[in-house]
């Protein structure tokens, strides 16, 4: 693991520099204890202790430069905010906590200086945020910038919501408000420099927050049958929870929460209801709550609208009701954020 | 992670579809269970038990195309193969035991056919034989071939071999013999054709063997101060390991374990040298032992050859004793596979 390899040998940046500038800005002592974390960045591994009654939560995203993000339309805090918090929404996607996490990190020699310091100011914000410190990783030299997070996280034994759990019946709930992040990519493209203060979808892209006390919630009181978190769009996503239950869906146009009219002007209704199905990035948590249990669901959770937005069928397809009544088959959108 | 992003969709292969092939191919429910795996490859996250007094091992590695391997020169098997046995050897230089393992896969879609079942061939033997399953992973679509494994291992509470404990007149030892796998390299860039039988050059460089037992017993038995695994080659991995120690070391040429003549007739006797002190990837183990516990080292453990390098210094610098006697600084060799 980390100062595994010297493939910065020879350049201005060594990559043992790298990594101890790393362990200073993200895996200090005084951080990592407090989380199970007894020996982090700088050994051949690190060394983690779970805590007794507790499953391990283990997950790894990629975030790629011109897959994921834009090298230069994305802030590089942005782009070290992110790639944190999509791995820890797979945690609270399960009704978990985050614990530590290993950051894989490539990158060309003319990043090593103010780019990653943004970076890993972004990374450490949502580190401290998530109480998710540091525990190893890699770097080494490439010509763009790949990234990817393992984000370690636990649950009580028992308590983890799976996708394979919804029933026939069962209420279909989102939280928060669906496509906000992928106008909020039409709104950075659109834009001329990067924009670092903006409204409620741009910073949705850029800053998303992973549902974890939702997650956490509807896991401790057992409410949710099966959980996923949104990453492709609920077009791709809720087909793939129904596949894992072995059921179907039906959800209705005029339930879905959209991004709001006032933060959206310059998009058309057909374009908001176009990104609430099809749009990613918006890692907000899709769920199922048998019927007999939604009394116990409030309109908001712990901050967080909750909204319930069809019902769980036996017929293996997922229709649309159409504010007009017109049913359709819902088509996975199959949404790329950086396909022209 | 699994199941998370559609970037394969429109072309030939959907990532539904390879996520179910990975699933297959590595993480049949006959093979999870054992190693502590409770919900495999298919859901947000992947679930794991630690047994109560034991510490979790976590270790992440790249293992990139063009700087890790070469496209056309290493077999897709090999490729498979490797990616996996490097990142286990973190586990084994800690003295701990591999439990499973997320692998993050990006490809083209040319190689989304038969490259891809090489490489899940040779992925799930190295599985097999190191009893390390896949729990999960990620996948997308890239122009280049990118490999990243999250190992997740094992070790009882308070028995890892960190790097840091070697103490003045510690006897250093390497397990195997070094400079073979960089030989082995040398002989596959020679080659006019991918060569699947070869000498133990090339088959160490190809399909190195995380040194697990030997790790497991040094650990065991309290026996090693300080240990870390040979990624890099000695010259820039043993002044690592001094440092986090806050010593230095004194070793003799004379001693030290070369590739065999036989295997070797191609190369001269330097070039042998300079493989043993520069040459990176052998994964051989290197670690400190008391002189007091010495006597309890056999010559062979575990099968492997072990031989006493030199000895640890209070003096912060590494020195090489010629076979002519003269002394000189040992200069991390730096040594980059695939540097011109």
């Amino acid at each position: 693991m980390m100062g595994k390899d010297t493939r910065f040998a020879g350049g201005a940046v060594s990559e043992d520099a790298l990594l101890r500038r790393l362990a200073t800005k993200l895996g200090g002592k005084e951080r990592i204890g407090a989380t199970g974390v007894r020996l982090g960045i700088g050994d051949d591994a690190a060394l983690w202790g779970a805590r007794p009654g507790f499953e391990t939560i283990l997950t790894c995203d990629w975030f790629l430069e011109g897959t994921h993000f834009l090298r230069e339309k994305h802030p590089a805090d942005a782009v070290g905010w992110k790639c944190l918090a999509r791995a820890i929404s797979d945690i609270a996607a399960m009704g978990g906590t985050p614990r530590c996490f290993l950051l894989s990190l490539a990158l060309p020699e003319s990043h090593a200086g103010s780019w990653l310091e943004g970076f890993l100011k972004g990374l450490r914000r949502a580190s401290h945020r998530f109480r998710c410190p540091a525990a190893g990783g890699d770097t080494t030299r490439q010509e763009k910038i790949l990234i990817n997070v393992t984000a370690i996280g636990e649950v009580k034994a028992g308590y983890a919501v799976r996708r394979s759990g919804a029933k026939k019946g069962d209420f279909i709930y989102v939280s928060g408000r669906l496509g906000e992040a992928v106008l909020g990519l039409r709104e950075l493209r659109g834009a001329k420099n990067l924009v670092r203060t903006a409204g409620a979808c741009l910073r949705k892209h850029l800053y998303p927050e992973p549902r974890l006390a939702l997650g956490r919630w509807l896991a401790s009181k057992r409410l949710a049958t099966a959980m996923m978190d949104l990453s492709d769009g609920l077009s791709s996503d809720l087909p793939r929870l129904c596949a894992a239950s072995g059921v179907g869906a039906r959800i209705k146009e005029a339930l879905l929460p959209m991004a709001r009219v006032q933060e959206t002007k310059s998009f058309h209704e057909a374009e908001r209801l176009h990104a609430a199905l099809d749009g990613g990035d918006d890692y907000e948590l899709l769920f199922t709550v048998s019927p007999k249990k939604a009394h116990l669901l409030q309109p908001r959770i712990a901050g967080l609208r909750v909204t319930r937005i069809g019902t769980i069928t036996t017929k293996r397809e997922i229709v649309l009701v159409r504010k007009v009544g017109r049913e359709e088959h819902l088509r996975a959108g199959g949404w790329d954020p950086f396909r022209p």
